[in-house]
């Protein structure tokens, strides 16, 4: 077996990459929220100066990727592979958004697990020798994706307590093969669980025994306790998803209450912005590790961190038919130190 | 620069993962078409047993997993990861097609590019050291593409005459770092091309230029002629599209008629077949690679194949936005030795 292989599931990169550089942009509802001042651009025009709001989300992302080729000091060409995806049917967020950048593009699709997924094959192709410099990013936008995924806005439906807030929001990651870190160490790509949830409006129910199953996978082949991290975070499970997933680790025998931080339930503040169960969407975990969470790391407040995007796989027509809604969740470890015990 | 690329955009695999077991499997059109002694398995029935077209798609692409298992002579335990993605919204396709296999899932969005994208990051994946055997596949299904991207099926919509007909179709390969062939060489990931083609009925010609963009660049970077192949084969580009692509490459100084072949020509029989300009969707070149060319590689009557899967990037809302449709090209160098010169 593979010397990068560690139990069933679990890479552990032999030259961890480093995330060099990050940037996240958000909207108005973000500017309105308690992680405000962790977005190095944000917007009051829900539009981003485009004409739909598909393109707003396009918009946004482009505009999050010069910032971070800005705050890096490259041009697109420096860039040998994007890594994007998003929550709009056939990725037209994030394909329309690098369209003129010239960079060869791997799209994916992992729902609101995107940031994750991209994470692990970035960091994945820059340890096998592939690249040496490339981007990771994702972005979503609460009007496109509740028009796509719900209703239009201007029907005014009301949302049951489960539902979540979309995230207006985009972050971006250059990982490089050199760089003073943090570094990538390990990556536990997920597997779909079915709970048989029915309820598209409860995706934190569907998105928790996911985030489970990785979070316990890598735990398990690394041989680490969750208190070996100083946060595990979880993508957008939201209030519901987020006390679900607490008691079925309980039930597996990890106490994750200590390190469990989600980014939907941080994103906003839910006492005082109208978010329900809390924020969702790619750019939730994505604005949220990059703004609030890579400054921690990178200043030595936090040294060990497992990022567990996680996503709801499923369309308004499989919701339509009667199909559960499938959980996902890939797990990036993202550490202080490229030699980790 | 690392040893594994070569020239801008290509990457040279170390050690060349091999396409170990294939499987497709095809609806009606496709047991009528020229290729349909190709298939692993052809269903009359286009439902696959399922009770929409959406879950006939997943069914239809679960088979093609199972059925390439079955030529392994292994379980989906064996499979480290699948790679897969296909047309539908959220790629639910694919999704609910390996929601009960228990592997982890990479998802991806490439469109009609699906297989290459695939291939390109399994090949990735298994060269870098992170696998031993995974599975990269991919479906379409006229039914649910039609009624998805264009009109209800009932509507029975007038075609144009650029308009190409989305195949019935999956295909699914093994690749392993270690058996007899054929072997993944190299990969070439393909950048977006915007031609500015806004009519939503004429893929090939907005996949064309993103094609020629991928091939000139594969061969520029590795320093071969078109004639280094014995075949130069694109994904969907259909009549019209291939047309472009060959006057295009000529105006590069490269002649690819002698070498030249498309999936989307290959599948169906355009003068007994009501198919317009060809064949396209994903399932088109993952089944016609699988069925067509891989037995020829197999057997040597090919050697040397560069398979470009070739999609086109749009949504029907940015296409009512008006919006050009972008074109994708991803290449895999496919040959019959782990050294190539």
């Amino acid at each position: 077996m593979s010397k990068k292989r560690v139990g069933k599931q679990t890479l552990r990169l032999q030259n961890p990459p480093c995330i060099a550089y990050s940037a996240s942009v958000g909207g108005k509802m973000e500017a309105d929220g308690p992680l405000a001042g962790s977005f190095d651009f944000l917007s009051a025009d829900s539009y981003f100066g485009a004409k739909s709001w598909e393109s707003a989300e396009s918009a946004m992302l482009k505009k999050c990727f010069d910032l971070v080729l800005d705050k890096a000091g490259l041009t697109a060409e420096d860039i040998q592979f994007i890594f994007t995806g998003d929550l709009l049917n056939q990725c037209v967020g994030s394909e329309y958004a690098v369209r003129e950048s010239g960079v060869p593009l791997f799209g994916l699709f992992g729902a609101c697990a995107t940031m994750s997924e991209s994470l692990a094959l970035a960091a994945m192709t820059l340890d096998g020798g592939f690249a040496e410099t490339v981007c990771a990013m994702t972005a979503s936008h609460y009007c496109s994706a509740e028009r796509q995924f719900r209703l239009p806005l201007a029907y005014g439906g009301q949302r049951t307590p489960t539902a979540q807030w979309t995230a207006t929001a985009a972050g971006a990651l250059i990982i490089t093969n050199a760089g003073e870190g943090p570094y990538i160490t390990h990556v536990t790509p997920g597997k779909i669980v079915d709970a048989g949830i029915r309820d598209a409006a409860n995706m934190g129910s569907a998105m928790a025994p996911a985030a489970l199953e990785t979070i316990c996978a890598h735990l398990a082949d690394t041989g680490r306790a969750p208190d070996y991290y100083d946060r595990i975070v979880t993508g957008d499970l939201g209030l519901v998803g987020h006390r679900i997933l607490l008691e079925l680790a309980l039930g597996q025998g990890y106490d994750l209450g200590p390190v469990s931080a989600d980014c939907g339930m941080l994103l906003f503040d839910r006492e005082t912005q109208d978010v329900h169960a809390g924020g969702s969407g790619c750019g939730c975990s994505a604005s949220v590790l990059v703004g609030h969470f890579l400054p921690k790391l990178k200043n030595g407040e936090l040294k060990r961190l497992l990022f567990c995007a996680t996503g709801a796989l499923m369309s308004p027509t499989t919701a339509m038919q009667g199909e559960s809604v499938l959980g996902i969740c890939h797990a990036v470890a993202i550490e202080n130190t490229k030699d980790p015990v």
